[in-house]
């Protein structure tokens, strides 16, 4: 068997979040398909160790955010490079709620799809859900990100050289928010998206 | 809900091929994930009239082929515009077979997977079959063809205005193959694909 012609599937990048008994969390998969119409349905596959999962088990809910061309690598980092066993990835987050009341990506992010769980399924590794979609919502006009377009244009290219040339302003790294100004306060949090200073990156003039 | 959200999903094109007490269709998917590692699972949903779907229950086993960038409209339509019900498709092309004896798209096909079922759940419209993957092979190094992709550059475009010029030659719109000369011989069949002179289109000088 030769895995790299399984690479050849194509696929999204989704944020999948939740919220059971107060507590939300989300994270990064690229699985997600509609199944069935009348009524709509879709199936999502998740790591059995991601907290995310373990919430889904628990509630029946989830919001899956369309991540879009714009996507930074900033934000997949946010939410599919640290877990939901260790920090609170929504602490201080703006964050909207669907009609469930789960969190969903407001920036970064094309459409969002709300589902209520009416099958799961332990596939070992991973567990299947399947979803009656009980909402959904477009969110911008901007293209959805392929997995593809994740790996040839989102992921990290080399530095760029250093310059000599002075800061004028701060870019949010998650959002794109812009702060004018050579410093940018210590205490600063990103009025779009709650972000500090250490998300913040140099514009040069 | 706005159904258009839920058109951001990201898929592939694929020929989804199987082969029953000595019956083999094949039709045109755009639902396939891999929805789990050790052993490599994946999941396909497919339309309970299709006729298709109806040998892969009693079958057990699909190939599923998927298209790439250079895929044709016609290779589409063939396989995706008529029904196994009424036609059977594969009637003389010269199509090789998987290890578990499935047809498959030898052109306009980047890869196959071969799966075989581990679970079948009927979703009303929709039947989800979740499958083992028992072998799968790169079969060229185009890249895969993304429904999006379909929808922008695979679907027919207004007729060219008709010429006066000459007939050099014909291609076969089902593989590109071509035939040089200004007639293609009433009884001609494509070396490479097995098509017959409806589906030649001619090439002007």
């Amino acid at each position: 068997m030769d895995k790299k012609a399984i690479y050849n599937l194509t696929y999204g990048v989704f944020m999948l979040s939740t919220k059971f008994d107060g507590k939300a969390n989300g994270c990064i998969t690229n699985t997600c398909m509609q199944v069935a119409n009348n009524p709509i349905r879709i199936a999502i596959s998740v790591i059995n160790s991601n907290y995310t999962c373990e919430l889904i088990k628990k509630s029946g809910i989830f919001a899956i955010s369309l991540l879009d061309k714009e996507c930074t690598f900033e934000t997949i980092k946010w939410w599919g490079f640290q877990s939901g066993h260790d920090v609170d990835k929504m602490d201080g987050l703006p964050m909207p709620e669907d009609i469930q009341g789960v969190p969903y990506l407001s920036y970064h992010s094309c459409a969002v799809i709300s589902g209520k769980v009416v099958e799961q399924h332990d596939l070992g590794s991973h567990t299947l859900f399947i979803a009656e979609v009980v909402d959904a919502k477009l969110l911008s006009d901007n293209e959805p990100l392929t997995y593809a377009d994740y790996q040839n244009n989102v992921k990290p290219k080399p530095e760029a050289p250093k310059t000599d040339k002075k800061i004028v302003g701060w870019r949010c790294k998650i959002c794109n928010y812009v702060y004018e100004g050579s410093e940018l306060p210590a205490d600063f949090s990103c009025p779009t998206c709650g972000h500090g200073p250490e998300d913040f990156e140099p514009i040069y003039g």
